[in-house]
């Protein structure tokens, strides 16, 4: 496969990089962008941290404002963000932030106009996987995975339908129950249609109904994001855990709003979380 | 002196401020940002730290890609990040992207069309100071200054013209000699004017050469800046500075290049360093 090194930048002792590649899962290029500690240069493979990012963003955005590289300097871990929709002029769009480029939802879709290109699923768990193992010095039995918003939403139902895959997942302000709030609604209908059981199998909340399981899952919110009550529903989450036994630990951080002035604020700690599970 | 709170976000347990107000100095409207860190909350006054940012900046570059807050939160200092130029359809501006808006080089202009709003040496030396003194928690008498690039020559400059104001200065990638290189060439020219000795108060080099001093001054460069040899030429403080007997920190960084991902990587030392001399 070939890749394209867009960017490089030395950071934190590290590589940051943007690559671009063909995806046949999309059919379109596609940027991802990826930190490699300086760990990376030691011959040896190093554990993995997936990021899937929210509504409106490329991999730009966390790597801009995410503030990960310090602590994956400091724990020799690789951070992964890949974008969150198919780009280009070929590719449908819809008018509104929450549908269409930029918000994929991390579905493979399977209705008109969409269904050629919008196969977020197929590409952040099989293809993206391949290319990066395959480029990159990445220990495939040590992965976590992680995300903000519609990408919180992505790394619970991605590490929940992959089971074992992960050895810790996180979220941070995830939308957790898709088919219950309006984000969602618009989403799962228009990628996938009327039919709410295919929407099951891309609902945290209704994952955990159905049975799926990961050990422990910690998720932090802020009390200020404007999204809580109506797209959030951590309440939801909470009580899926509950009934299910699942270890949740949901941390409601005063004062905090959605933005990435709060990500970056619990940044670190998430990573030192899934660290010590990638261990 | 009204000022306007355009947004407000919680982040590493303290206060990300952008403000908006009235300036005097530049007739126009100013935005600056100001990070207030936990600390400010119980009733004492904190040292701060100003960082001037460089070409085509404008406050929000430092403060989405700085990574100061976590190190501000530990230490207790606030951060402010004013403007680099005047803003607005009423103001002049160049066609590139080295001077006019986004690049006032913290001069007070004294040519015609600049001279009725490009007084950023008044704006970041008086006026700015005066406002954040009267509105924010701030130990004046515990003040730092750093910069990157343009806003590293200002960092420079203002401290070697302000002798004892501040407690520590320290750049990245600063311009050193603007007389010597084609950025501060135009910058100045267009600015002041073609009588090189009103240069020399806005070049430290010059200034050194001329007398001003500070004990010390910590620089970060990185030995991949496109920039390095032709616009920054830290060689020539290297050698204001030895022949003055000022004691410069040059650190000259593997691999690193002009942009935030070097800014950031070193952020955090120089905030330590700063600290352990405002303490």
């Amino acid at each position: 496969m070939t890749v394209e090194i867009v960017s490089e930048n030395r950071s934190h002792g590290g590589r940051q990089l943007v690559v671009r590649h063909a995806s046949s899962a999309t059919s379109t290029g596609m940027n991802f962008s990826i930190f490699l500690p300086s760990q990376a240069e030691d011959g040896g493979r190093l554990p993995v941290v997936w990021f899937l990012s929210g509504l409106t963003c490329s991999p730009m955005n966390v790597t801009e404002k995410g503030e990960y590289r310090a602590a994956c300097a400091e724990l020799g871990l690789i951070f992964v963000a890949p974008d969150t929709s198919p780009r280009g002029d070929d590719v449908p769009d819809d008018e509104n932030y929450d549908f269409g480029k930029g918000g994929g939802f991390y579905v493979d879709a399977t209705q008109q106009p969409w269904l050629n290109h919008y196969r977020m699923w197929s590409y952040v768990t099989e293809e993206l996987p391949e290319l990066v193992a395959a480029e990159f010095p990445i220990d495939m039995g040590r992965q976590a995975i992680t995300g903000h918003s519609m990408g919180g939403h992505g790394a619970l139902t991605v590490a929940l339908r992959n089971a074992g895959r992960f050895r810790s997942v996180s979220a941070f302000s995830p939308i957790v129950a898709p088919s219950q709030v309006s984000w969602g609604q618009k989403a799962l209908g228009g990628y996938l249609g009327d039919n709410r059981d295919a929407w099951r199998k891309h609902d945290a909340v209704a994952l955990i109904e159905d049975g799926a399981r990961v050990p422990e899952i910690l998720v932090d919110v802020g009390t200020q994001d404007q999204f809580l009550d109506q797209q959030l529903r951590p309440d939801l989450l909470e009580k899926a855990c509950a009934d299910a036994g699942i270890a949740l630990t949901l941390r409601r951080q005063p004062g905090y709003d959605h933005s990435y002035y709060f990500v970056s604020t619990f940044m670190a700690d998430h990573l030192r979380w899934h660290a010590d599970r990638l261990a």
